[in-house]
């Protein structure tokens, strides 16, 4: 997918949520654990009901891992489901990988190519020739972390490295890499103030924003700090829809709540 | 395993070598593409050839991950067959994995759980609650990224960090962390110099060192900068070992590669 389909989708569903597909057996609906393949029914009901409502979505892998070979199984279904139902939708692999590069480009395969994802979270301790391989494929992108949600992110991302923190020296450096282009960042809700300094840096690229709701981030001070002319957000929730209820209206009530907030980016989006 | 099980097994093999199992189909021996699983069938027969001479495996799940179901099957087979049949050896699922302290359980209850390794390795961009859930199992190990051997180690790990470079702030810190006696350490052999430095700080950890061989570390540096008393290191090794042939006599020809490394290693326990 290209950036501007991603932002004519944006424009069309007048929403930048991306819902994460984060299914644990021990949080959906008893009923669906009588099914051959739970979290793929689970997956399935949910994009069923909120494709309308979202432009991306967003399964972590630790969650389907998890389940070792039913669970790569279900993630496979699920990629496929979207790839053939919904192909404007905007996919993301949340992996968080990063490997030496022989090792990243066989995990870039795998995701990239193989499942088909539209893009894959990539982590930037181990440097460039780490990510290089993930952004080697045309119309395909890596999302790198760079401030995440997460308590932990304080520890070391935050930290003054060589003058500045250490996520500006993550993002400055990664745009000197090969095919920067295909970059996008993820950016944490939670301190929102550092969007406009990321913002210097990086003004066209998308973030993709974990942290609004559950973990605190309010969606309005994000897109005032973050919004770039072509949107550039993609503000991610998971739990807060997927586990509305966890009743038979399970899907009922994720749609509920995407609606809520693919209400208010409509506000945010008509007053930009 | 306990750390005490690991030293005992160094001391009686007279080795410390980790051998990478990195199984791509592209460069194993073309007779066993013909098999029902070439994966596990290329880790069998490394594994009866070497497991005197070594006394850990290392799969880089990138390699598995890259067939797919089949892929992970492989895997799951090769674990197995380590636990059931070498359950002396110290087993480490290559996965620089870390995520959110609830994603990040769940990865490692596959690994160190279901999957049964004895230890995982894990990276430290996202703090504290991203590698606590990997050391909260007892006798089980994450092995944290901080200082790697790649070229890209020298974007961010070496980067001046409040005084010091990124990856000693990084050691310090994880100290901190509840159960940090369940963690080790990946530091690259490219720099011995560093080992020194390190040992300051983690002074009794173990220290699993890519980059001996291929990418040019010394193993007589590293070990003069690095060993302990109770020895503390890992010394990887995989393409020089695991394709020193194409050829049907590939198994011999990694015994071959293995057994110069172990005497060698034998040399210097015996010099110490």
């Amino acid at each position: 997918m290209t950036t501007q389909q991603l932002v004519q989708q944006i424009q069309q569903k007048k929403s930048f949520l991306c819902i994460g597909l984060d299914v644990d057996l021990t949080k959906i609906p008893q009923h669906l654990l009588e099914l051959e393949d739970p979290i793929f029914e689970f997956n399935k009901a949910i994009i069923d009901a909120t494709h309308d409502l979202c432009v991306s979505y967003k399964p972590n892998m630790a969650f389907y891992e998890a389940y070792g070979l039913k669970g790569w199984q279900s993630l496979q279904k699920t990629i496929n489901y979207l790839n053939e139902k919904h192909p404007e939708i905007f996919t993301i692999a949340d992996a968080k990988r990063g490997d030496i590069g022989n090792t990243s480009a066989m995990y870039a395969k795998a995701f990239l190519e193989d499942l088909n994802f539209d893009s894959i979270t990539v982590a930037p301790y181990m440097g460039k020739d780490s990510v290089e391989p993930f952004l080697a494929f045309e119309n395909k992108f890596a999302i790198m972390l760079a401030l995440t949600s997460n308590e932990g992110a304080f520890d070391f991302q935050t930290k003054n490295a060589d003058g500045e923190e250490l996520f500006k020296t993550v993002i400055k450096t990664s745009k000197t890499w090969k095919n920067s282009q295909n970059l996008m960042y993820v950016v944490g809700a939670t301190k929102a103030e550092y969007f406009a300094e990321i913002r210097k840096t990086v003004p066209n690229s998308f973030l993709l924003v974990p942290g609004v709701g559950a973990q605190g981030g309010s969606l309005y001070d994000v897109c005032s700090y973050g919004m770039n002319d072509e949107v550039g957000l993609l503000i991610n929730s998971s739990r807060g829809i997927i586990y509305a209820s966890n009743g038979k209206d399970f899907a009922e009530k994720a749609r509920e709540e995407a609606l809520k907030i693919q209400q208010e980016m409509e506000v945010i989006l008509a007053n930009k």
